[in-house]
């Protein structure tokens, strides 16, 4: 590329950067505030929650277009053109973490945990959710800093998400054993505690993009597992 | 673009295209033997299935890789920028549904079927993931026409599926509320209903880039639901 081309690819870079980290903290803020809703059973936050994906699916809209553009006017290669792609698959997990959100938002209205044998499992919630999040806000900056080995401990610990999700998903079962009234309430937590493990692998999708996109080649299928 | 790029940008489509085609025949297969594998208690077939997604996985980057290089070398506009564009994200479905599948196949070693109360549920199983995979292949169909028209009315209409899905549902939490012993079992043929559903929420997609690609505009939030 000429220098001109170089420098007008780089701020194009920079600007889709920038959004992903927009969208990056958009999905913090849905996976907060829907355990909240969760946990509090607070059926106007969870309307919030529900309501704000519209955004998010704009950005993605918006990453994807800029980003084609950027590709047919610069011709990027290589370590460039990676790049880009990478801002896609990025704002592709990020659409999807947010999706989960909204979903454990829409049984905010069928579930109500303070009704019922329920009321310890908010804590497990909230404690696998945080593990959620922190997970993200790491990937988030390694993919900022394009840290490849902070990338790659983030890829290779997700241990601890794995068993708060396993241990949970017993917990939850434990209360359907002991009472046939909490069995339908349980089946919609199942699905939101699935919702959250899911998470931690849209993050462990993330640190493989910014390996790729520094690297050029794919973090291996020999991920340690828990 | 000259005569001969058109060319060449035709052929490099053709072949993504073709990729494209080659993925959703595997997606079809891998759907038909995860539900088998799960209605026979098939362990082998099971581990079939779950070793079946590499090939996917490394059709879908290939799809990329060769996809990008096609906008940078052709550096193509409007609607061919939109059908390449298109290609990743109907492979970015796919893969996602084969992954649906693959989870499908990794619950099989922990349920079994024929060995309780839970001998009626495999029927609806089927119906399910018959539903899925005519869907997949309509809206494949009209990928490979181009027809919008067609797309539209997949996209509007998965209504069955969800109806499917919602009766499946509640069919499990009676297995669980006449008694403890199905509850593990049908907590995860929750997991596997919900996975078809998702399949049915993909073929949506589908559909949705069909429309994009064509006409380069999104189709409404207005989806009609039942």
């Amino acid at each position: 590329m000429s220098n001109h081309i170089m420098h007008a690819f780089d701020n194009d870079l920079k600007m889709l950067e920038g959004k992903i980290m927009q969208m990056g903290e958009m999905t913090k803020t849905a996976i907060d505030l829907s355990i909240k809703a969760l946990m509090t059973h607070d059926i106007e936050l969870a309307k919030t929650v529900r309501a704000g994906d519209k955004a998010i699916d704009a950005l993605q809209r918006d990453i994807e277009e800029k980003g084609t553009l950027t590709i047919a006017k610069r011709q990027p290669m290589a370590n460039d053109l990676r790049a880009i792609v990478g801002t896609f698959r990025v704002a592709n997990d990020l659409e999807r973490m947010v999706d989960l959100a909204k979903n454990i938002a829409k049984r905010v209205m069928t579930i109500d945990l303070s009704e019922s044998q329920l009321k310890k499992a908010p804590m497990a919630f909230d404690t696998l959710s945080r593990l959620a999040n922190e997970r993200l806000d790491s990937v988030l900056k390694a993919y900022a800093a394009g840290d490849t080995e902070g990338a790659k401990t983030i890829w290779g610990s997700d241990d601890e998400i794995d068993a708060g999700y396993n241990s949970l998903f017993r917990e939850l079962l434990t209360y359907m054993v002991e009472s046939p009234k909490n069995i339908s309430a349980c089946a919609h937590l199942l699905f939101c505690a699935k919702n959250i493990e899911r998470m931690g692998d849209h993050a462990t999708n993330i640190a493989e993009t910014v390996w790729y996109v520094a690297k050029g080649e794919i973090l291996g299928d020999d991920r340690p597992r828990g």
